[in-house]
């Protein structure tokens, strides 16, 4: 994997990640894929939507179709169909919101399945094992996810062992074909931040990722950390902010020297409804647009508003139609490229701030608080 | 509204329908859109499939988003974003099938909502006045479908009926932009069935349908009817089988000079796992495709075959991904236009009986019969 940092604008960054798949200009969003598809839409959508990397996750994959199946497919490109570049978060976030959490040991973490209950064991060893096999891009190493709030001792705990796991997901590794990004831990505690950075950076990262964020904190905590963090990240590879979020976090985590996000908001939010619009998230459900024959987003040029009302994403929807899972998704994930597009295009202008004051006086204008 | 016999094979039709969106070639197939919508494909990949007409429904869209916002929207095009023809059929079938059906008097059809339970009426005329002001190409009278079994008392009546319900609906037009059929009923009556059309053919419809088949008759009922009605009805006018079919079905109305078909078939088997192939269909859900690295049909060119594997589509309907119906919706529809694309081609080249013969040798092989 190679990144390359082109322009600078402020902390903000633009720049340009190449892996065996191909490449993304950063600051990106990666949709989620978690179990091999983004949830109704087909890649080629999602590549026509100029989108190059797309997240998915181990522990979904670990337990369906599991690791042979990818391995006999051929890895999880011949898998799934998608052509471009795969990042695998690592399925310790997963693990402590989904499965059962069984026991976290030295060794790793003990789960059961939340599909049928079924024992697993996860070392950090056993992830980059996956990840490997299966071929991704990017892999995330297995990390424990300090929850919020905790307490100094167990963030102190917890991100002193993901140091520790770290160090052992770098020596198990076997092929440079899958970078191996590390997970900055500690909570809301600039110091055990600080530390986590510290020890992460003297270990041959291709990337760091900021963990144990929007995890419930207050949104002054997250920024706080965010900067703290992409901070002390060492210049050259990417930073990477796991799990968010919502327009106004990107913007503010791009201007603290973000790299690259992901969210299951836009796909999540599209199938309940609601969309997101330059002047703010409306919900299509709402009765006033029963009869409003104007597009989701009149400056949006995604399929969904170039052929379709809101008037007819409401009746699909009340309808309990599929398809309004679908147009709903194809505009919220297009909303979200072209954010990122915009984004990148006003750091190359050097416009940055500029950029962000605009888009959050229009964006919080909130045309539909429906 | 246009129709043209080119090409005859046999009883078997090669002709072009004409309507104010546009043009289909025949035998057609018609993808159902009961709420004006494909459940699971977007109207530009029906379009690249290469349909050009959809049928609808008025009970469905009365219901839901109702004629009031349909004709804000300026029609059903305008409203749907469908550009290609549309058919609907009344709801006379939906009414019973669905609705609480309430009375059928001399004067029309009282009904209860399947969504609320409110209570609606249908006559002939309203039926023709909402199809003109929603804008249809074709619309179809409302009709009492015969159930199966039914007396012959019972089915003269009906039959009787529909054909006073066929004048009236002739007598309620105002606009010939769009279109009107009749509807052949007479349960599996002969001379009920001949009375019918005797008394149809009369009328100025621009088309006729035969209605009242594949409502749980065998099989060999339906053919005779089919090729009975079929060979009765006007030499110039499409002849539209309702509700049918599977491919063989299909192909035996074909060869009795049908010209048109709908059925939920491809598209609510898709939602449910069920796969056409050349060889037969095949249940996605079975277990012996979970290392099949094959696409569902090697001779199939659709999106979905093209790009994935069975072992892939079995994994997304396992685990519940709404992808699963897209791509599934996407091969059945396909397998549907392609089918009829080789049916039109061997009736222009007068080797229906030899394209029927080969294929359902093929498709009965039954590769899959999981």
């Amino acid at each position: 994997m190679e990144f390359q940092v082109i322009r600078k604008d402020g902390n903000a960054r633009y720049g340009i990640l190449r892996g065996t798949h191909g490449e993304t200009e950063t600051p990106c969003f990666m949709p989620v894929g978690t179990l091999g598809a983004v949830k109704g839409v087909t890649w080629d959508r999602i590549g026509q939507m100029g989108y190059s990397l797309v997240l998915s996750n181990v522990y979904h994959l670990y337990l369906r179709p599991g690791l042979e199946i990818l391995q006999e497919a051929g890895g999880i490109h011949p898998f799934t169909g998608w052509k471009g570049l795969i990042l695998t978060d690592s399925g310790g976030f997963q693990v402590f919101s989904l499965s059962k959490l069984m026991k976290i040991t030295e060794d790793g973490i003990y789960f059961k399945s939340h599909i049928d209950g079924s024992e697993h064991f996860f070392s950090p060893e056993f992830v980059v094992e996956f990840e490997e096999k299966i071929g991704v891009d990017i892999g995330m190493v297995l990390d424990e996810c300090t929850p919020y709030p905790a307490t100094y001792e167990y963030a102190k705990h917890s991100m002193e062992r993901t140091v520790r796991w770290a160090l052992r997901s770098i020596r198990a590794r076997t092929t440079d074909k899958t970078a191996i990004f590390a997970i900055v831990q500690g909570g809301v505690y600039n110091d055990l931040r600080l530390k986590c950075v510290e020890m992460l950076s003297e270990l041959p990262f291709e990337g760091f990722a900021i963990g144990g964020l929007s995890v419930g904190e207050p949104k002054d905590e997250m920024y706080r950390i965010t900067r703290l963090v992409a901070s002390q990240l060492p210049e050259d590879k990417p930073r990477y902010l796991m799990g968010v979020g919502k327009p106004e976090d990107i913007l503010e985590a791009v201007e603290a020297g973000v790299d690259m996000f992901d969210c299951v908001i836009p796909t999540r939010n599209a199938r309940n409804g609601t969309l997101f619009t330059s002047r703010g998230k409306i919900n299509i459900k709402a009765a006033k647009f029963k009869r409003d024959f104007s597009p989701v987003d009149p400056e949006c040029d995604c399929y969904t508003c170039k052929n379709f009302s809101r008037a007819y994403l409401r009746h699909l929807y009340v309808s309990g139609e599929i398809n309004a899972a679908i147009l709903n998704t194809i505009h919220n994930l297009h909303f979200y490229g072209r954010l990122m597009k915009d984004i990148r295009e006003a750091i190359k202008k050097g416009k940055f701030q500029e950029f962000k004051r605009n888009f959050l006086e229009k964006y919080s204008s909130q045309e539909g608080s429906g």
